[in-house]
């Protein structure tokens, strides 16, 4: 098995750092407390907070209101943002490479998935 | 030295509580990504976030503008929600205790110092 | 109904303190990925942690395995530090008051609940 | 301008999925209370953690004893986490494509940077 040492490109900038932002995303966000009528604000907060990161091109934040509904804790009247409850897309661009991310629950992994969409190379 | 065990009161609870808000807040929020466009969204978040919690009567979220720009890094042209930006302003209630506590970054400290401000008890 | 502006006592403050370390000691560690062999490791961080903080006599974390065992999914053999998961006991101290808290899992409140164990006062 | 849309290969996730550790890492324990003596529990926490996540294959995290020394509040003495004080390196595989990536202070930029340090590819 032979190895293949190679420079860094574009593409792989921009990948790394949709990487990285989707991370921080999560991580930072999940946990908040959040009632219904809150979504709105927490949606606007977070897509504004990642767009000031660097190469963020376009970000979408979405949370569920079905999901966040169907979690509210029956006494407190409250939930925390889940990761099940994210629907983000973001388009990240490295000089020559755009990549097109999302963050979403699956519902067969019963995962909060993030995945690569998409990957632009402009030559 | 004696100690004496006693009923827990109205007030107690408040002042718990009260402390709970303000440590979730900033473990919560601190860290975030943040540049001058985005402080009133992230103000109006943190504010609906943590009032969604119980025993929350009211609370006001200031982030100190000059604070972030001065944070700003050069060449990324962002920063980040920390402690010493925050201004923050509670009144936590249960019962017949209201509270009013603070979290503002104390100078002399050089610290985001959380603070009671009032207690009042009716009867 | 009159009110009663009272003085801020040594109880007053230990209370509120102990909401702050439960709060903070929440919204800082749940959401960390979490695998069975890391429960240790993540109970002592989380444990020297919060003990770093002003005022804690003592503190004791643990993080339930059966339920860490019970979400990791099975695909990608981890889940996330849940409030569900936490059992924390905790003593703060300030001058003459010690208060007993503790956070834990409620399951009719179906409620990760922090709540006020004693109030122990020295004369 | 043409573009060219591509397949999604082993080195793009790899790039993707280091992106997210190191992501995630930062804005998961950033913040958190720190003492001299709580730096060893700490690192071995957050190595454990990233580690339990899909696709790593290594991960170093040291936490700058100095920096963090520096840091500490005189009245409160301890002080929190922040990204200056981190020096991670991680290796993520996603089949035949290794990558190594990391993140330290970038004294130049003031910066704690994120970084593609070498891909490898097999064939």
């Amino acid at each position: 098995m032979t190895e293949n040492r190679s420079e860094i490109t574009d593409r792989d900038n921009a990948l790394f750092e949709a990487g990285i932002k989707l991370g921080a995303l999560y991580h930072q966000f999940t946990g908040s407390p959040l009632s219904i009528s809150g979504i709105a604000s927490m949606e606007k907060a977070i897509r504004e907070s990642i767009a000031a990161q660097p190469f963020v091109e376009k970000i979408e934040v979405k949370i569920d209101e079905k999901r966040v509904f169907g979690e509210i804790n029956e006494t407190f009247r409250y939930t925390e943002l889940k990761g099940a409850m994210l629907d983000v897309k973001a388009v990240i661009r490295c000089r020559s490479a755009r990549v097109f991310v999302s963050l979403k629950y699956d519902e067969q992994l019963n995962y909060p998935l993030m995945k690569i969409e998409q990957i632009e190379t402009e030559f």
